[in-house]
């Protein structure tokens, strides 16, 4: 079989070109006679791989040396832990925008430490938008704001970071990369690493320096703690070596495609084509609400759950797979982050037209 | 270049056979259309994959039902923090026979939370042997006993299981499925991936599920919980799911190998080749003690840093690299895991023998 057309959302399609150098240097990286896979990350051929990965991001998003990038494990939810553990003492004001099911889960982690209070929380309306932030209401002694900057599930995003008087913590996940942020704004942003940067199992941190200060809560367990791996270089203990390779090789792609606003562009172009169906058809439904909408996730319902599976299988029987929605929220997804082509997308966007025309 | 003779302590070599069945179906695996790396961990098809890695380490180390495998992430190091956080409650009574220098760092992590004791302690002698477990002075309301079955950086491991009136807990990280341990005598067995079983990022847990009840301690980041993970399937949130897919490859080696008795008969056999000339010279010096040794790391030194200098640049002419023992101890350290040929050692053995005559 021909490569699928991939609109997982994550673990996700990665860009073919990255596949392939994997591929090509698998059992023996440039004439090293050896896997990255089996480099010892204390030596200098690892050392060269995992310094310009950091250095490569850095340059992508535009961060001076006020700025650390960190190669964890864990993924977003372990960060769920970190970010209170790390930024907060415990019984400290911070607030939630709750804005989906990993915001949900976010903040109820942070309740375990926290004072931690949903600023803004869309729940009752199943999460279908981006609330605006109440700014006049901010406390100005809480330590944080954590928001989720692109929501997965329900497909919503906020299009412009938000101007808080208090740090600003992000889960960009599903976004970084794909979207044009100004990640200065943010005193800390996280993301799990298997929908725009490389294989799961790789969490990517980006901290402002000011907030590293040494953890005085002293119950932390050590490898929860930014001050440590940021002090060993994300060396302390063996980091996710092949995963971080990959992302290395992600941020020379998305260097070669013109980096994030090209991305970005390319991505709106992408999901406009996907709306522009749902907004002139009474055959699909969208979920998210105009002004809340993402373009990496695009979510949207059919009248009857039969006429949603027999999409998805037709869909599947064409060569585009996972279009199934979320259990969470049922209906379908498409997610079209940064590997997915718009090629990739126009077939999407024929296939429902004539899915649409056969169905009606 | 061909590839080298790799005697890393970890990441470590891996089996040939496993790389060239990654590199095959990286792309495309098995004609689905897309890379492991790609296939979103609620698939049908991931599943299998993680399914058929368990059930085939339960098989290799003989394991019924009564035990559960769980594929986490953050290395043996956030094991040092899981196993008080899970087995334990505040200020319980925990033992740790501090053996060698992460062995240490796990009974550090405990005293945070735990009246954690070293009950046995080889630090003052460098760690160059293993302690015999004074059974008699065991408190049996004590929550677990803590060895480090294989000191890597020591070359140093025990050779039984030993018997305690306490549930044990193992960190196995250099010796699993290379010593021919009986698993059912552990309570909980944790490992890193990158020595016999896979690419780093990947951490397997062994567990008695009498051991898996609730986790009452409401402090505990839920990502840090083994109950959460086993009742998820190790599917609580997206697991480091490429790892585990070589993992699994890696299983499937070792049962083509034999199973780990063969293996462990084989590195006895790797072991000794290097031990019979340590033991026959005095130009060469053992660094543990006899009836501590370890069949996965030989730990030795030469007369002078400046031979052992030049022991490791010679060597590394002849394609058999990162002999230099670790920061801590210094000296030469081969890591001879289950992926090392019993050929590859004799290279090495040869080598040491020419080495020998060149610079008595």
């Amino acid at each position: 079989m021909e490569r699928v057309i991939n609109f997982a959302a994550g673990p996700a399609a990665m860009p073919l070109p990255v596949l392939q150098e994997i591929e090509k240097d698998l059992v023996n990286y440039k004439g090293t006679g050896l896997s990255v896979m089996e480099m010892s990350h204390r030596s200098k051929m690892y050392e060269a791989i995992i310094n310009e990965a950091r250095e490569d991001l850095k340059n992508i998003l535009n961060l001076n040396d006020g700025y650390d990038i960190l190669f964890l494990q864990g993924g977003a939810s372990l960060q769920f832990a970190m970010v209170p553990l790390n930024l907060a003492n415990e019984g400290d004001l911070a607030y939630y925008a709750v804005t989906g099911n990993f915001a949900n889960k976010a903040w109820e982690e942070a309740k375990k430490w926290l004072n931690a209070i949903d600023l803004t929380n869309s729940m009752e309306d199943k999460f279908n938008y981006i609330p605006e932030i109440p700014v006049d209401k901010i406390d100005s002694s809480a330590r944080y704001l954590h928001i989720t900057a692109n929501n997965t599930i329900f497909g919503t995003m906020y299009d412009k970071v938000p101007e808080v008087p208090v740090p600003l913590v992000a889960d960009v996940s599903s976004n970084i990369l794909g979207k044009n942020y100004d990640y200065r704004k943010f005193a800390l942003a996280y993301a799990g690493a298997q929908k725009n940067l490389g294989p799961a199992g790789l969490t990517i941190v980006i901290i402002d320096k000011r907030y590293l200060k040494e953890n005085e809560n002293k119950y932390v367990p050590t490898m929860l703690r930014y001050d440590i791996h940021s002090k060993n270089n994300s060396l302390y203990n063996t980091p996710p070596t092949f995963g971080i390779y990959v992302a290395g090789l992600t941020f020379k792609w998305v260097k070669s495609m013109g980096g994030v606003a090209e991305l970005e562009k390319r991505n709106i172009e992408k999901a406009n084509m996907l709306y522009d169906i749902l907004d002139h058809s009474d055959f699909y439904i969208p979920f998210a609400k105009k002004e809340s909408r993402s373009i990496m996730n695009v979510t949207f319902n059919l009248k009857t759950e039969e006429l949603e599976a027999k999409f998805v299988e037709e869909a599947k029987a064409k060569g585009m797979i996972n279009l199934k929605g979320h259990r969470v929220l049922g209906g379908i997804r498409a997610s079209i982050y940064n590997a997915i082509s718009i090629d990739e997308v126009q077939k999407l966007a024929e296939f429902m037209e004539i899915f649409e025309k056969n169905y009606r």
